[in-house]
């Protein structure tokens, strides 16, 4: 389905980074859920760029809802969100020399010339300013229904934020009032001088996202194809940058033996819980109770001033680039509000699927 | 759709450990292709236990074609292959303790105690036979359309296999053949001791697979969703144990800086190529024709017969758990083959979307 | 997604005419439901061919159960059903003459000629068995939650049974023991006597089922593409020989005023209900909680005894064609338990979207 | 997936009669096509009400392309097109009376009361413009690879139009530029004569639209579940009214004996044809290469200036209506540009699973 992602609550996702409107339609969100508006905005500006550490193009991202809200509530019809495009410069940008790393060169094979090159055109990261809309109608409906989403900058040019604590919940809660998410403020810092020093340099430096939800019923998810991890990772790696995804210790359980990656099962107000969470909280593709919690790979940003070799799509031939236009010399503190506003739709989509469409709007 | 997963190509996965057959139906493939069953067989027994570093069940795996062959050939109607369950001592199961990091309560959780729960029922990486006999169908055929699957032990016990070459079709063709499949047979071999060693203590190891794809066409894949990297890590999330999964350089992306982690682009022989392939041969969710690099992060086998401390999922209460059945000290050098079987199917689904129902038996 | 239809309850079909097995995957199903297989056995019953109005060709149905039942009741998992292909006489069959009607060459121009032809092979009514089993471990746990299915043969070879009545619930339990389903009986002897006019003739015969379903929730079905009417047509007219469907009153309301087609409002028990149902129980795609009602328009058979003019697939030269082997001179009777189990199948998908997985199995 | 329909190519439709705009995005089309506006206008202008004979309500349908479309031609990335809803008078609408044959009471049931009721919010017929003007994108791009689609008012209020010739390409011609789509001028005449006299009488009807296509390749469709019938007839559906479809001789073929049924074949130029086309170009869900034919029935419309016993959904008590609102006394001529649209969509998909996703924009 490509541009359509989910099977009961579905996101439909379009736009240009400089066509009129980017947008996305939501569908199959369960009726009478309230739609703030002042949230959307305030989701919105933690993606937007901000300060030295972000690209200097400006958005106010004066979003509207076009349909399925009625009297300020869901209709249960598709939502849709349009985000009008500003401070549009294309004369930055020409069909030319592929900026390495990014989808120039894909792009042209796949459309055969066709594709709106400018910006990165389709493939822009301004795309995921709707999946953040759309995410904001669902993750106060997801709270009221006892499930947390909170997601850190778990690293950031080799620098660690520290872990989320064994009750994830007060640092989900800490963490979604911030603009750059570290549970640490110290290490924030030195993460923030980091991607500074590499701006000056005209590089990019990446990092490490970890999320965590809490709340989460067991018994969701599918043994085959359609696992927790398997459904999260198919959406999440449509977030720009993303390249690697891992569940609970991850990578890490690879050097673990058996009996320290198995966790131990004990029962706490009469039901089982493990005492150690290495796998995530899934199990055989599906919750088990137990904060689930994932890591995003988030590579540097491709876009830097520093000269790089390439090849010219025009001409077809071996060119140099030095990318003049507005960069983030890093995107892994803005790819956090995306990485929460997909988590959502994806555990929405499961939760309605498992529970009927009702679910979240029911008392 | 659960237990389907594929669009133009599907598969249908069914069964439980110990019930009298499980299976694969595989729907959409293209007409004319030759089956060899000889070449199903010697797949299936990559997959089989073998010696003292895996389980002492013993499964002929003696499957049988009942759909969508005729005269040698698929029809292009649903083909079905069934392998049924030999060896089976149920007697060495009962509803009881649930064993840690296995699925046993979640599927307890969901299916309201209606599950299957001899050897892990549905759950048992017993399917994952039928997943390599539907992919033994297909590798065939990509590698006569140029396509070359393989998959090597990165690491397992913490012991590094080497690198593929910059070329990896001559490690590709080397892998095909080994059972225990290392570029460095010398690792290999310890390898080989540190689970041997692992089985002795009753415990057990995990490790990391590398999959290299030589020979696929640029422009497969979609920009938002349908991302190679979304569609892969969704399938290949279901093969038991595997809880991470990372494309080109992967977690190790998110410590370079940009300069160094975008892949130069150059022309050879008139086409555009990267000189290097930190990106694994995949920019903006589609490929671009270089090879498709990922790693899958296996954890250790959870069963081990090491005492545990869990519950038993009939009384309600905390108990302790020896497992004494049959159990693998390791499971990554026998999920090798299943990655292969799951990615062929995949990119065998990615490429009919793309070229049509008829490409992969097309001159 | 081809021989896969269904999004929470699937059904995957497969197999031949004069393969050793054909069957059928049903995932998704709630589990703990009691699978009852004498059950099973009775409406296979009703499917096969019986006297003098159908095929001589002989099958006993030995379906096998191999996955997705434990102790008797659904485990949650995929079912599958297997049902060995017996009294199969492939020398009837041969690559040859296109019997007209059937799909000899659109499955040769589609397949390229590797079809498997002997039969009609994948296009067999034989399929039908499949679904008839998948069916009937559905339709006894539907009518546990109170929805009642049943077909009647409405017209046959230009004889018309009577309508259902306004309460369609006695009419259904009458239907469900008859194996020429009729309201009628004396209509239904001039029918069969029709039949086997036909039959004496060397000709075929085709006929109207209507359809009726009880109890059906209000409030299942989507404005827009998964109506109600969508869905279910889309998987009825996969049963061979249907060429129409119709809600309600159908194709006659296209000669109604609106003062007519419409239904009135009133409230009986404190529900609001229709006085007449031209509608068939739905509007704008969603059911409204009255009787179900459609037709589905069966052709006569194209296997007939009389010569017809052709098109030989082997030589592409013209010739004649007088097709010598068994077969039916009506399907409509054996077609209407097909039509039965196609819905229960729809039904359940709808009805597990909208309330979720446990519905069906829930108190 | 509810408000999306489609695999390769799929349409997602959203908004709501009285909100401030409808549209649609089309994805997977190829890229390359040449996207004519005027034309997009000109299908729009067939769609709209015009004259004695519709509603009065006026919209001009200022559509806006807001993504997919760079320098004229599509991108082969998510197209979506925006319809601002004018001449809007919520006055005319308010919570009450549910109105006989429409989905009003279908909607409060299932949406629990929050759907936006206004002029049948998301259920009106209005969305219908969104999907004529998707299709308008398509029907240039099929003409050019030679697929011709028609349709034309078969019947309507009892009188009936003449036949489409054999050929029916010279029919599709001319039909194309007709606002009031019949065969026959003079039964056109008599057509809309009593349309008049339904609308004078505060009445309305009902017809029969019979469509025709031409130059479709053989082999296309699925012979279980996704047959041509099944995957259009699921599309057809959702067209507000529409509550009947058949295919070639549809309900016709019940009465016919398989000697009449039966398509003979012959060799024209090199190729099978048959002689007849009873079964309106498919047989066992393939296309077979004859045109294909189908007619679906279309309801009077339900909005009638007459009395109606109904219930007020505010109230939950009995009450009487009379709709005061603009209305269509039919909308059988205005539907048939939308059976034309939705019916391109559909081939659209089903030619590209078929041959690929360029196959549209190839020479």
């Amino acid at each position: 389905m490509k541009n359509t992602f989910g099977t009961s609550v579905s996101v439909t996702l379009f736009g240009e980074s400089h066509g009129p409107e980017i947008g996305a339609v939501i569908d199959g969100l369960a009726p009478g859920l309230f739609v703030d508006e002042s949230f959307i905005a305030s989701q919105l500006a933690l993606r937007r760029p901000a300060g030295r550490i972000s690209t200097a193009r400006q958005e106010t991202d004066a979003f509207r809802i076009v349909s399925g809200v009625f009297e300020g509530h869901t209709t249960g019809t598709p939502l849709t969100v349009l985000i009008p495009n500003e401070d549009i410069r294309s004369g930055d940008y020409r069909r030319g020399p592929a900026r390495p790393g990014h989808a120039d060169l894909t792009a042209a094979v796949k459309y055969h010339g066709s594709e709106d090159y400018r910006g990165g055109g389709h493939f822009s990261g301004r795309l995921t300013a709707a999946l953040v809309a759309a995410g904001a109608v669902i993750i106060p409906a997801l709270r009221a229904k006892g499930v947390l989403i909170g997601t850190h900058i778990a690293r950031c040019a080799g620098i660690d934020d520290v872990s989320f604590g064994d009750d994830p919940v007060p640092d989900l809660e800490k963490l979604n009032s911030l603009s750059f998410a570290v549970l640490d403020e110290a290490r924030g810092i030195q993460m923030r001088n980091m991607i500074e020093s590499a701006a000056a340099r005209g590089d990019s430096v990446g990092g490490v996202l970890e999320t965590a939800v809490a709340g989460l019923p067991a018994g969701v998810g599918e043994p085959w194809f359609d696992t927790v991890e398997g459904v999260l990772s198919h959406a999440l790696f449509s977030i720009p940058a993303v390249k690697g995804i891992s569940f609970g210790d991850g990578f890490a359980l690879a050097d673990m033996t058996g009996s320290t990656a198995n966790d131990p099962l004990r029962i706490k107000d009469g039901t089982p819980v493990t005492e150690t969470n290495h796998n995530g909280g899934v199990n055989g593709g599906i919750t088990n109770g137990m904060p689930l919690l994932f890591r995003c790979a988030v590579k540097p940003t491709p876009s830097i001033a520093l000269e790089q070799r390439t090849v010219d799509l025009l001409t077809g031939e071996e060119t140099s680039l030095r990318i003049s236009g507005r960069h983030d010399p890093a995107i892994v503190h803005r790819a956090r509000i995306v990485v929460d506003s997909v988590t959502a739709l994806v555990l929405c989509d499961l939760l309605a699927l498992r529970f009927g469409t009702d679910w979240l709007s029911s008392l």
